[in-house]
């Protein structure tokens, strides 16, 4: 049976998997970073009375979330409703969100990392597997896909160090460049941590994961090739990729695309920054990419943002594959009707 | 007399109008960013017991502020001490710096884009063009160049859409897909007081301007080129450039480097992001470059600062011209060591 037959007929899973893999498909499937998320009236009835830690851990709760967007806009895949710092819960790290983490003791000091503990994350945060075990036998029947997620050890280590979210990150820099063994020792504890928690997501049914490096893009290309790239290796090379494709988002990282694509990644998620069309010709064979609208475009008008979609699909074309995403995750002021708009058009570019 | 014997006897304001134009130097010269700042304690001093728009406003103490670095870190050219929302003050905006610029009723409607007005600088914000002609008249005898500064249209746009700083300026990006006309007429409005504005610094002794577009990063490439790259087109067009070369500084902008070039000026300033010496490649003989050291980078020992130095100077070579800067300004934490370190390091580039 040729591919163009047989692609005629695929679930949202195979569509979304074979997009990844680089194998031929009808059209790009579609799905929205932070999908589930405040700009849903639904998210914010479910979130309700509870802490943002509370709705991660409560596996019912966190199961609803999770679904919501399936039925609400229409994106052909779910991602596992958590947070990045829910896995360093298990590291003896005494952290809070409000609504970003905020950590009550940073880590500055060879001994505070040596204390960091690399837990077994089955043990440590075992709801988050069973989120996932229930969203996959949720999502089975309808064959639509599941993914799991991680942060990446630099992003982690950034918040770990700096000890909340920051503008230019001043404290981990200082860090790398006058104390760089102890960052050094830090990222490999969180590289050891993420590799665990991704395979665990990976036995408890993810089909695919995503590896989240905010605040990489803050460092210039040689620092993020001595400091990033190498963490993005080793996660490449121990994931078990063959039962689920890594994908790799770095926000602000339109100068780094050559050193995402030598991490080895499935797909390189792009950030909106980046020039969609001209990265996927220099990507090429090489590898899948995913996005890239602004989230602010959303607010356009329904016609142009299917315009966009025709764009984006064309332009992804030239790239080994391609997932119809945004550059950057739903804000809480996206309209739900853009999100609407953005997957209905990815429907019709199969007609 | 053959160039390489000119060079040999340089002033501070030959070598840096050289290196600005694209002539022949006998090295980059240096300065950095936001050198009169917070991480200076004598800036510290100066600056107590008045607000930050006060001390914009007096004189004397401006001129002291401006000048500070050049006694205390070595730096080789001296920049205005104001804000770039200090013009807007003429504009009829009511706004208030804690520190940001804070707007009393951001600008959301044609009506309040039409009540703008384009003022008459000189008139508006006499006491800016007072603090130049002294600054000049304190530095001629040195031959130290002066450099007066903006802030871009769309910068200013920003703010005053938004209200305030922002982490992603959703409510301006919302104005951009839903009322482009006027998003257009503000950016108009305020390309004409820019024009006006730094050609009155010109007239009053800046040897050289440089507009710093904070914001413009945010943008993909298409929107840059569609709202950015023509208000810098049109304040090069009408700026008095024979008298005083342009540096363009595009925050967050690796991506936008070729935008950048169409622009016209006379120096692209780099963010520390962009790969130097990639870019001075692609820049040739187009324009002259200005960067990029990542300023938390100046924590670094001083025999790495000055391996860098020497690394951005060899890679500078490869456009029209180079100006030794950082890729952002100096922050509060900066050790005024590392700045010292940097410049010297500059100075030795000749021996």
């Amino acid at each position: 049976m040729g591919d163009s037959l047989a692609t005629a007929e695929l679930t949202r899973t195979e569509r979304f998997l074979r997009a990844c893999r680089g194998e031929p498909v009808d059209r790009p499937p579609v799905w929205l970073m932070r999908q589930a998320g405040r700009y849903l009236p639904e998210y914010r009835a479910a979130r309700e009375g509870v802490t943002f830690l509370q709705a991660c851990q409560d596996v019912e709760r966190a199961v609803e979330i999770s679904l919501q967007p399936l039925r609400l806009v229409g994106t052909e895949a779910v991602i596992l409703f958590s947070d990045i710092f829910v896995p360093v819960l298990g590291m003896g790290v005494d952290l809070d969100f409000r609504p970003g983490p905020v950590i009550a003791e940073p880590i500055r000091t060879r001994e505070q990392v040596e204390k960091l503990v690399v837990p077994d994350a089955r043990a440590a945060v075992p709801y988050v597997f069973e989120i996932l075990r229930r969203l996959r036998a949720a999502l089975e029947p309808e064959a639509v896909p599941l993914l799991g997620f991680a942060g990446a050890p630099f992003t982690l280590a950034a918040y770990l160090v700096e000890g909340r979210g920051s503008k230019d990150f001043g404290t981990l820099k200082r860090m790398l460049y006058r104390e760089p063994a102890v960052l050094r020792a830090l990222l490999e504890r969180l590289t050891e941590m993420t590799v665990d928690y991704l395979n665990a997501q990976i036995d408890a049914g993810a089909q695919a994961v995503q590896l989240f490096d905010t605040w990489a893009g803050l460092l210039g290309v040689a620092e993020y090739r001595e400091w990033v790239l190498p963490t993005h290796q080793a996660i490449v090379r121990r994931l078990r990729r063959d039962r689920a494709p890594l994908i790799l988002y770095v926000n602000g990282g339109a100068h780094v695309v050559d050193a995402m694509l030598e991490s080895g990644a499935d797909v390189l998620s792009l950030d909106w920054r980046v020039d969609f069309a001209a990265a996927a010709r220099h990507v090429g064979r090489r590898a899948a990419v995913q996005g890239n609208l602004d989230p602010c475009a959303l607010a356009a008008p329904p016609e142009r943002i299917a315009a966009w979609v025709r764009e984006l699909a064309e332009a992804g074309r030239a790239a080994r594959g391609h997932v119809l995403n945004l550059g950057h995750g739903c804000l809480p002021e996206t309209p739900a009707e853009g999100v609407r708009a953005f997957t209905a058009a990815a429907r019709k570019l199969a007609q």
